[in-house]
């Protein structure tokens, strides 16, 4: 009855053909004739829609504007700031002719856009009262990736960032936490997806940033995903790119800066916290469709009560929507729960003659009889969140299971021997004892947690004093 | 006082400088390090956010689903389409090299992607079931342009593109129609710009298209600006790309295409048709924030009463913010204005002794005094209404006194020697004639208006049998 479903790979089977299979099932994203590419389809667009709604929303509250800056850098502008350029040369695409022409200086198609907020800062800045800055831009990027896969790795994908400046050191770093934490809570609030935060050793920050806060979450095959970061950097790039202010005391002074970002990627840790066998689940927050209402059959009862449950919902913001196609109910069920729709109304006329109706939740794929009777949008508001709250604690739990202590290397070694997840493990701080660990099948620091207790004095690698107490885990 | 409006020249001195002056001192764009593009900034893309909302809500009621192709098209993928890609071969520019290799094929920016939706449609679509496909995209696109203008023409550019399949030929017709109404609508309505519509000749219309509409705009200083086409293919395309359904007969057949769109060109439009020496003018409906609340001096009754007025505004949907800022009112009215807030509210404790505020509308810069015991929402919301029809009539009296009619090529000179505009003139459908009238200092044919009365029986050009009435004009 369900070919979307039948094609979808056990989870438990294999992993990564799993997550494929469910973009593609749920349409959410296909390949394209572009090597390395994506089109992501109306499906997977509109939970970004919905990111970018809820995200947008939290920027504005917090000043911030929106604006766009251009696609293409110029090679001299990118090459101002060495360690950006030295990061970043590996993975970009250049444009070397246009209009017919071959172009005296080649331009690269944006990687991230440090260069062009400095570039526009530097003529736009002049004194204390044009700061602070608090800029950010929507748009797609580009990274010459060699692997990818939808939503987790492509050359192309979209993203926020956003770029402040800043007239003292203490406002910039604000503002560096205050958007790590809208990060972690919109992870946590609205995607449902547990997540620790902290901040990336030497070796693991941004190009450029002094240092670079990260949101990390587990996906449920215990592989660590990188949610969100949020850089400061000083004067690094203000003095780069000459971007001076005169501050109160009438001194000229280099302005402080930020930058910080999401990308489509929270699409593919989405699915890969949530979905199961039978194709995607969304939590009720990010859902673009919150419920569906399908009725069984052409009786004009069932039509009307479809008709007054979709208005009293819609007037009430929850985002129903009838199922009037075409197909069997058999099939519009199986579609809805491919689609990851978070609750489906079923209202047929045999029920009705019992006064019921049938909702099934997408999370557990409950089944349950309520009266028809009933105030539908309480009960529906009321699931929702139950919903939501559910799948959080699901998510929280399997987190846990998968969170582990090391307290030497073969621990780190048995651990992801097993099943790999979150290790919590001390470090002393040596960029040697880093590269050690990251020997055991790649396994990287996340993040040092800096208010969490010691585990152990010692370094889980050298056996020096630890300074540090680190999460590790293989990433995406 | 207000060294922005200082700084705008004279709309009648130099109606280019004026343009540009608008757009640096209302700071809704600026030139960017990168030769040809812009950065649209904070007060420029929040109008562009306006657009995309309302246009947007409108393309979703109309069951229009938004997705988004990739930013790059192979080569070979390009050139499958030969009218297309001899339309923009001149104006592309190519990626050839990528993670640190010269690329085997080169691949193009993408300047429409009419290719990337028939690439996706040709494995997508299967049978009628699979009809209509009705896509959008918003995103930016790239045409090296030589010469480059703020917002009217620039190498990178923001827009929506609209992509859509039918199973027939009068289906994908009325797409066609109805998306160029709701551009009609929006130009009309929202951005407050009389516009007309018709259908482009042979020679005007879109590199691949069967027929194009268009909906055209005048421009204060008479000069025409395309704002908004929208494209029947037929099964040009179709056919080109192998998209290919099975009909309800069984039977194998080649979709019908459109497509439509518009652009961040608009906002050149909106500046051209409404505003003036003092900087920008923004019609309500489009305007971002469209009532600042000025208070002068600290006085706490001033404060209360400013902060209850924006309480109010807010909560009734209107978009209004108190003016805090540590300037001196002086700055902040001159700011407000060259801005193009459409209503300043200035409270002042002199004012209030006497129990009258200042209300000044930016369209006329009246200022009239209002009791402050007078229900402020329901006077806001009719004075915006106001505004929004006075600024449409405004424009539509110089529109039409701008618009001639020419019985022969004498009067064509004539009036374009005087004053250009639109031009009304009968035509018999040859290109020969076409460019004849183009010689005259480029005169263009805007549209042929399908449903308006005759003026003459005999072409304007060759005095043969006239098939066409046809408005004729300068092009941006």
């Amino acid at each position: 009855m369900n070919k979307n479903n039948e094609a979808i790979t056990p989870r438990n089977v294999d992993f990564a053909k799993w997550y494929t299979d469910i973009v593609r099932a749920a349409h959410l994203a296909d390949y394209s004739s572009v090597k390395g590419c994506i089109v992501i389809e109306p499906n997977g667009y509109a939970i970004w829609e919905k990111m970018q709604q809820i995200l947008d929303q939290e920027f504005k509250k917090t000043g911030h504007m929106n604006c766009q800056m251009p696609l293409l850098i110029p090679e001299n502008l990118l090459q101002k700031e060495t360690d950006l350029i030295n990061g970043f040369a590996p993975e970009v695409a250049w444009v070397t002719e246009g209009g017919q022409k071959k172009l005296e200086d080649k331009l690269c198609i944006r990687p991230t856009s440090e260069t062009l907020f400095c570039d526009y800062y530097a003529t736009h800045i002049k004194s204390y009262r044009d700061l602070p800055k608090l800029y950010n831009q929507w748009c797609n990027v580009l990274r010459w990736e060699k692997e990818t896969r939808p939503f987790l790795r492509s050359r192309e994908f979209l993203w926020q960032e956003g770029h402040t400046a800043h007239a003292t050191e203490i406002e910039a770093k604000k503002e560096t936490n205050q958007m790590m934490e809208i990060y972690h809570w919109f992870h946590n609030e609205i995607l449902a997806i547990p997540s620790i935060r902290g901040i990336k050793t030497e070796k693991e920050k941004f190009s450029g940033a002094e240092y670079t806060l990260t949101n990390e979450a587990l996906m449920y095959n215990g592989v660590a995903l990188q949610s969100g970061t949020s850089h400061y950097f000083g004067q690094k790039f203000s003095k780069a790119y000459q971007v001076k202010f005169t501050n109160k005391d009438n001194e000229e002074e280099y302005v402080y800066q930020t930058s910080w970002g999401t990308t489509t990627r929270m699409i593919g840790g989405l699915i890969m916290v949530h979905s199961d066998d039978y194709g995607l689940v969304l939590p009720p927050k990010i859902a673009p469709k919150q419920v569906v209402i399908i009725p069984i059959g052409d009786d004009s009862e069932v039509k009307n009560i479809a008709e007054s449950y979709q208005q009293q919902l819609q007037n009430n913001e929850i985002s129903a929507y009838i199922d009037n196609s075409n197909k069997s109910p058999g099939y519009k069920f199986a579609e809805a729960e491919v689609n990851g729709i978070p609750i489906r109304i079923e209202i047929g006329k045999r029920d009705l003659e019992n006064n019921i109706i049938t909702i099934v939740r997408r999370d557990t794929r409950k089944k349950s009889t309520i009266n028809i009777d009933i105030n539908i949008v309480n009960y529906i508001s009321n699931l929702l969140e139950i919903i939501q709250k559910d799948m959080y604690e699901k998510a929280k739990s399997r987190r846990d299971e998968l969170t582990f202590e090391a307290h030497n290397m073969n621990d780190i070694k048995k651990i992801l021997e097993t099943q790999p997840g979150f290790i919590h493990a001390m470090w002393c701080g040596d960029a040697r004892c880093e590269e050690k660990i990251k020997e055991i099948q790649g396994c990287k620091s996340r993040c040092i947690l800096e208010n969490e207790k010691k585990i152990d004095n010692c370094c889980v690698c050298c056996g020096k004093e630890a300074k540090y107490h680190v999460v590790w885990g293989i990433q995406y």
